[in-house]
């Protein structure tokens, strides 16, 4: 087989975690880099997708609505869409300075590198389930059809998978808007649905079952990781949300046994009001991408038991420090976004849960 | 029982967490909090402990240090010592704003409230094994005998145990700075133990140990961790340091199988370096208090291997993300400084191995 004519043959060896796309004077991971190369010539190992939408990350969305938000609260959009064109240009990849995050893409693959192992064939259309943190991009049409006003953004691009990278074909029996959205926070269901299931395991020969309370649970990944939890035996779950409005919403989707409202950020008020729905859990999902609340989530969950979590605004001194200040025996997980099957498993989730299904269809 | 005369009674109830103790407008747990109340008077669940030393956490420490170290990399002492003295003054607790690490500290127990679960009586000489991010502490010598050179600070004060504090008391056959030492890092040789026990279990039937390797191998946490991984079962112990001097000390203490030199900021260094050394690793638990290991500790690890990160210059989201970019099926965990017989645990390991002893007894 002949390599396609624009496979790049320069002397930087190829890696399968893209390290010879990194511009920075010191070796590190495309994801930790300042800058990434984005050319369009590929390594033999690598896919050019065209971009057609980015999906950026709700944290970093947040925090660029935030900040370019005036005193009556109006969100200056051309202002987010100016600062999202500038770290894309300057960084070569959409990586939020404040918050670290960045999001995904969908698109369509134009050229894939004799020697990938993606599985990928031109023509394909894949959403890219590796964070944009790490993803060499360019935008080619100064995000022309997007008003900075949603985490959705029209695009058109290129951008580039390694070796190491995941990429999923979107399916086409679905709104491509819906598969990009579950496939965003597919690792969330994946790992709750194993930690989930260790602990059905375990708690087998006792015949006890845990108890799973979702922080966020009307939320993409919340929503996703109550109906996980529920597939993989828990006894019992329990959404918590910030507000009445959500609360009618997930108890309408029928995802949760309990659902309670809490402020996630009030350590007590969480602690409370899981255990008045039936904790404290024995598994915690944090799926709320606010800052503060590793210490309500150690205070829900039982002595033994375990924190998913899955927000990027989850800070980690706050987390180790918190357990230890509280001598809390807890088990805390950093949320993985990558897990075997996950996206295979998230679509299938929507697919089998009229109630997840609607919670996203209602968000497009 | 008559409470001691020094017993607090006013109106706002003590919660075991020490919420009562944050002066903060919004409800925060008292580590999250920007300040403390350090009244002497005791909530009745309450312990204070007059204070003997300090010990600063070293990722705290080192920060000072940089911050304050002149061109030519000395390193102005009083400097350093102004700026713990005003961080204790203004927040109440010893609490690195840029790190969010504080440490721990030794002192004699001075009075019990009556409803204190902690089992001390005055007198008692005990090591705090909670946080300083979540201490009340009051300095009142001006650390006049601290030279602001070393994270060990000889310091006359008061401090205060909430209900659901931990305090370890010191065994009269040590040198308190010994004890204090193991102490500060007992979280982590516990931790492993336990997580190194779970892999044994688990390959117990297809004849098979782990290998662990510890990132940092010849610091405090990383000497215990080697010397824990061994204790519960590894089949192989991979100590990974950053330079010939720290080898030949790890080699000479005989507590790995194997001895590499990386910059564990070099994510493909450090996974080479492993894997020469006889990895991929089951369990790698990362000691190194410098930031930008996240990446290197997750490519070190086998698919199905867990990270376990003890270091507070842990990023979340560059563990979260860099393990999603990767593509890697790794578990990580946040290393909480908690675990039930945490403090007994490591001051047996360094009683029944000399090596581990040495590397201790030479940082005194």
């Amino acid at each position: 087989m002949n390599p396609p004519s624009d496979i790049h043959t320069e002397i930087r060896t190829g890696d399968p975690t893209g390290l010879h796309r990194v511009l920075d004077d010191t070796v590190v991971l495309p994801q930790a880099a300042q800058r990434l190369d984005t050319r369009a010539e590929l390594w033999p190992d690598e896919v050019r997708v065209r971009v057609e939408r980015l999906n950026l990350d709700a944290a970093s969305f947040r925090q660029l609505e935030r900040k370019h938000t005036d005193a009556d609260g109006r969100v200056d959009g051309s202002a987010v869409r100016a600062e999202v064109l500038d770290i894309v240009a300057t960084r070569g990849k959409m990586q939020n300075p404040e918050t670290g995050s960045g999001g995904m893409l969908v698109g369509t693959v134009e050229a894939v590198g004799p020697e990938s192992p993606l599985g990928l064939e031109v023509g394909d259309r894949v959403a890219t389930l590796v964070s944009l943190t790490l993803t060499p991009l360019v935008i080619e049409d100064g995000l022309a059809r997007w008003d900075g006003r949603s985490e959705q953004v029209p695009c058109d691009g290129r951008a580039v998978l390694f070796g190491r990278s995941i990429a999923a074909v979107i399916p086409d029996d679905l709104d491509p808007a819906l598969s990009l959205s579950v496939m965003d926070v597919c690792g969330a269901p994946a790992l709750t649905a194993r930690v989930v299931g260790e602990y059905v395991e375990r708690g087998r020969h006792e015949d006890r079952a845990p108890t799973v309370a979702v922080i966020g649970g009307a939320g993409k990944s919340g929503s996703l990781s109550l109906a996980a939890a529920r597939a993989a035996g828990a006894a019992r779950t329990i959404g918590v949300v910030p507000h009445q409005g959500e609360h009618d919403l997930l108890t309408g989707a029928g995802l949760a046994d309990a659902v309670a409202v809490a402020d996630a950020r009030d350590p007590v008020a969480l602690r409370d009001a899981v255990t008045a729905a039936g904790g404290p859990a024995d598994v915690t999902v944090v799926c709320v991408d606010v800052p503060g609340c590793e210490g309500g989530a150690i205070l829900a969950t039982a002595e033994g038991g375990t924190v998913i979590f899955f927000s990027m605004a989850t800070s980690f001194s706050a987390a180790a420090l918190g357990a230890e200040g509280l001598a809390a025996d807890v088990r805390m997980l950093v949320g993985n976004g990558y897990v075997p099957g996950h996206a295979a498993y998230a679509m299938e989730l929507l697919r089998a849960d009229s109630g997840v299904r609607g919670l996203f269809e209602r968000r497009l």
